[in-house]
């Protein structure tokens, strides 16, 4: 391996150091259904959250819990005193994805109401989604400069791809996004100086799509036999420049970087 | 010049003859400020409004008129029986942006409401806003297949360059913004299979921009010594494989589009 590993340990230390552990509301409240991936991510968020003074409460409905119940359970969390933030499971099943629509902007931590969304569209005040958020983190606490780059997004979902494209033109970036129509894909991530993968295709991104000069970012997450496999191929870290891996990587600053919303949130009114 | 030039009124007319003219909601309010520049144009829609059977109601403001005064006009001429599409000045003032929230989402034609907004972003249904609109029309009215090619869109502002990139990644195409930070722009533009260039610097692209294949579309619109000139220079039209001039190129697709939309909002309850 010859990239410089980015490891997204420090920077999300770096992150908890800087937040202030008495905040003035100090709950997250998440709201989901109760599905074993979500139950795990949430699980962990307990931990995370002693770090800097929030109770997470993990409120999980019942699978086949009628629509309007959720939207009602997602209201009731945001109008709680003590309430800083709200989180709800992304993506949801299609008849409950309308709850976003309850998450109050000013405790919408995550992003997913859609006024929020718009404003983070049109490069208004509010909070930023945390995935595309942590990627940006990550390049600056390691000293990348984005602004005047061209970095090449592969994926185009609501989760990364597309809010991370909007969030990095407004760093003043040249932006490529590209998915499955793409054609010549291994030859457009060339072209990056900064590659970002969201597919969520493991070991997509061989040594075929980057050079020497490819700062790699892993945002792909797959289970492959039982273990935690991201788009970038070993042979990938051979060749680039830098590169954040999978697991280890982009992962932790999420969390840090959700929590340092949540801290935001709390001082909120 | 050799390139094959994509005029807009074929397309147009092409637009207007497939709506019927007898809608059942028949008007469409405009709501601006005093200012030339907007008279001109909600004068000019007065004429294409004969032609599908719309009425055009201009509402000008006095400039200095109170912002909550704009949006309590926004917000009665939404709840009209008549009205079918309600179209506000863009962009507006700081302190009278907001008024695009009062714009009902079923009236809002050119997509400005935040809601409206989100869903343009995430794919869901809802009004596309119709300069974005009026440039994938042109190119399916003219055969150029948009799925699996390279758009590159100079300009990232929240009328055309960035509605236009979410809506061509719908469309399938890998799609790069470029703007002012980019470095090596001619380059980067000779990538392109499709070049929007929506910034509004007259005869920015020049020869040194494009190839024998590019597909060249201008929206880009600035006055110079009283004349209207687009950002596509004389000597690129000697180059490209097509190209789509302003004036009389995209400016008449947008207004049939914004007709269309209205037609499909006089239909809506």
């Amino acid at each position: 391996m010859s990239a410089k590993l980015l490891s997204g340990k420090p920077c999300a230390d770096d992150i908890y150091r800087s937040l202030r552990s008495d905040p003035k509301k100090n709950s997250l409240y998440t709201v989901g259904l109760d599905d074993p991936q979500w139950l795990q991510y949430v699980g962990s968020l307990v931990k995370s959250g002693e770090k800097c003074g929030i109770n997470v409460k993990n409120i999980l409905l019942k699978q086949g819990v009628a629509p309007t119940d959720m939207f009602e359970t997602v209201s009731r969390a945001c109008i709680n005193d003590d309430v800083a933030g709200v989180l709800l499971e992304q993506p949801l099943p299609k008849a409950y994805a309308p709850a976003a629509n309850y998450v109050l902007p000013k405790a919408d931590v995550d992003c997913v109401n859609p006024l929020s969304v718009a404003a983070m569209y049109k490069g208004e005040r509010g909070f930023r989604p945390a995935t595309p958020s942590a990627v940006i983190r990550l390049l600056d606490f390691y000293g990348i400069t984005i602004e005047g780059k061209h970095v090449v997004i592969v994926g185009r979902g609501n989760a990364v791809g597309k809010p991370l494209a909007i969030m990095m033109l407004a760093r003043n970036a040249t932006v490529t996004v590209c998915h499955t129509k793409t054609t010549s894909l291994p030859a457009v991530c060339k072209t990056a100086d900064i590659l970002v993968s969201a597919c969520g295709a493991a070991g997509l991104i061989t040594s075929e799509f980057v050079t020497e000069k490819t700062v790699a970012i892993d945002v792909g997450l797959s289970f492959v036999n039982g273990r935690s496999m991201g788009d970038i191929a070993p042979d990938a870290y051979d060749v680039c420049q830098a590169a954040s891996p999978v697991p280890g990587g982009v992962g932790p600053v999420t969390r840090a970087v959700l929590f340092e919303n949540i801290m935001k949130a709390s001082e909120s009114k």
